[in-house]
């Protein structure tokens, strides 16, 4: 991909990552690490659960798509960091042996007024599993170099 | 702590997590895993970015807080899992040694209309460092189930 400044992107724009997933072996060590909740560590608590069985923590899902995006290299150039998201919704479980992958869509380009060699980029990030199913959605705010003078 | 159901949640509740903080290592092999940018895992462009040194991925400063709420025991025997988070912000780099605790505070408790067992409670969950400065908020939507009958 070639580099990719704020001036670069326009609302419309989409971009599609690589795939990936996880084994149950992973699920469980990550959330071991930072979201220990019975569904996401244990399986028999998981399968007494309402979603019957084990299913991948929310913010592992999250960053298996970030890192999708990091190496889509839509933000190598041009990231200047993320002041935040809005509506992150975990939309169906994400199971052993799921494959994601991550459509990139533009929604609002703006220029810093104060600052001329930055803006934000608004953009909707939503992760497909191999069934073509919204499995979580989000619209992050990213931070984003112009491009340089001359 | 004792066990929490939807229903011994209301409105203005407030709790607080115990503190954790990283090191420089902690910060880089995290981001080196799941959100490989230069300010997260190179020291000198670090230093050359608008942060002027390592700072934590925001995903990891977001983990670091949630493992803490975990460990508090408010969502221990309840929890169902979450249907999603809103205005998620990060207001200030978390650097190495920055010590975090997060506030909780209960916004919202609205028992399910169609399954009488559960429901959702949104919280505020409110990151702030050693110095008592707000590093990242975020309302969380927490599926939980309410206080069995008899």
């Amino acid at each position: 991909m070639k580099d990719l400044y704020l001036d670069d992107f326009k609302p419309g724009d989409k971009f599609t990552t690589g795939s990936a997933s996880l084994t149950e072996k992973q699920i469980v060590e990550f959330a071991k690490q930072y979201d220990p909740q019975p569904f996401h560590i244990d399986p028999a608590a998981a399968k007494e659960s309402i979603f019957g069985g084990i299913i991948a923590s929310g913010f592992q899902t999250l960053l298996l798509g970030f890192r999708l995006i990091i190496d889509s290299g839509v933000l190598k150039v041009a990231s200047m960091g993320s002041p935040g998201m809005d509506e992150l919704r975990w939309l169906k479980p994400v199971r052993p042996g799921d494959t994601l992958s991550v459509k990139i869509e533009v929604k609002e380009v703006r220029p810093s007024q104060s600052k001329p060699d930055r803006g934000i980029a608004r953009m909707s990030y939503r992760y497909v599993n191999q069934r073509g199913e919204d499995v979580l959605t989000v619209t992050s705010m990213q931070l984003m170099k112009r491009r340089p003078k001359g």
